[in-house]
């Protein structure tokens, strides 16, 4: 079996690093990704400032990863400079892309509106990058290649990088990955998660292959336990296989050790 | 003026990087050290994995940070190996300290319950670590000292998190940053909290830098919400000044609603 997919996220923003904005856009993509096949190993958040976003990059690219995906910092002002950063991360220069630039103009001409300095700036981007079209807003994506892994920097507005990905992306990625994942989750009442622990271990010890992973929901007294279960496989019905058996073993061992019955959720949670 | 106190927090665990679950943690504490004059530079998420988490928290030290964060990681399953990696990170052995397995072992007895393997587990940290109290949970925080870094290491659960930030991190963050904290609370019988969302927000607006949270404490017959206000300024009379302006203004904001009395809590809750 060929390894999996791997990408790297890097999420830029100053609103991010002081909480002004929960990084939602990471969660999206990381949750994407997952059910394309795709591990997800890290996200970084970064602030709108050029050396922490260039070597941000190149940290991200020396992990050699199949992708990374930046999301941030491609609008019009003044502190958009994600596709800056990037072009120093690949030694490349900044230069207009006219091929994006056409997509600017025909954007703003739709809207009666002139190409100031600041609109044809979201067409600089590094030399020998493809822009992607963005579907609902102005600036578009980025697409380039360095070594083996490639590189997608995408708008931070949640509706347009979600359209981008969905459009120009998702296909690419599923088209590599090739793989299917399976999801399970089980409900336990009145059991603690450290008595739960020693279950867990042991399953997973049965079921390498199966992630599994106990989220406590409830409170000390009122114990509640949410058991999320995974599989990847290239063969969907086996990953569905895998992670119902493994989910139906805990169950099973749950219930002779404590006597709890154990409520299966349907699908993902 | 002196320099900026800086931050990096790193997220530990596999949900958050398959999406599963959105990163609020970093988000939260990304504002209130804000709040507290300290100057957030990264926020890293890595998986349960004992070379990614080490690595990721070498890295962050590399850049010298005033304080790195961990959160998540620190439960009694077998994924839970944050302590583990920093230990690598730091080059020190993990060791059972027993001040933490007496935190701990004072828990269980209150629960009526055995000292199992997975719960002597949470006693376990680096050599020279010192274990925070977790007012709501069961696993101990840490905090380490590395050069010239302040290593907290937190629960992922997000109000065992919050309460051990506020009770035992926030005053020695602000007593190094030379900001004061001023901090109030008020008790409102009677009112829904969602009845009282739209008057916080309002002085939350009048009063940006006050931060308003709103805890329910009663039940659903008989509501009972403690409303706490904080405020930080290195002046600690404006600080003052303006958490009781504050809560003054949502008292009256409530009585013209509600017709609720409003009573004050004496200091912090």
């Amino acid at each position: 079996m060929e390894a999996q997919l791997t990408c790297e996220i890097v999420s830029v923003g100053n609103e991010l690093l002081i909480g002004k904005v929960v990084n939602t856009n990471a969660s999206w993509l990381a949750e994407r990704l997952t059910r394309l096949g795709v591990s997800v190993k890290r996200i970084t958040v970064v602030g709108d400032n050029l050396s922490e976003i260039s070597s941000c990059v190149s940290e991200a690219l020396s992990r050699r990863p199949r992708y990374i995906i930046t999301t941030g910092g491609l609008g019009p002002t003044y502190d958009d400079i994600t596709l800056e950063g990037l072009a120093k991360a690949l030694g490349k220069p900044l230069i207009l892309n006219h091929d994006a630039l056409e997509m600017v103009r025909g954007k703003y001409e739709k809207m009666g509106e002139e190409l100031t300095e600041a609109r044809v700036k979201m067409a600089k981007m590094p030399e020998g990058a493809e822009p992607l079209p963005n579907p609902v807003g102005t600036a578009p994506a980025v697409k380039t290649v360095s070594g083996g892994t490639v590189i997608y920097a995408l708008p931070g507005v949640p509706r347009e990088m979600e359209a981008i990905f969905d459009k120009s992306i998702s296909k690419e990625v599923s088209g590599e990955s090739g793989f299917r994942v399976a999801e399970l989750s089980l409900r336990v009442t009145g059991v603690k998660e450290s008595a739960l622990a020693p279950l867990v271990s042991r399953v997973k010890e049965l079921y390498p292959k199966v992630y599994i992973k106990s989220h406590p929901k409830g409170s000390e007294e009122r114990s509640l336990i949410e058991i999320y279960f995974n599989a990847f496989h290239r063969d969907e019905a086996a990953a569905n296989r895998l992670v119902k058996e493994a989910a139906e073993k805990l169950s099973r061992l749950i219930q002779e050790a404590y006597g709890k019955a154990v409520s299966p959720l349907e699908g993902p949670t």
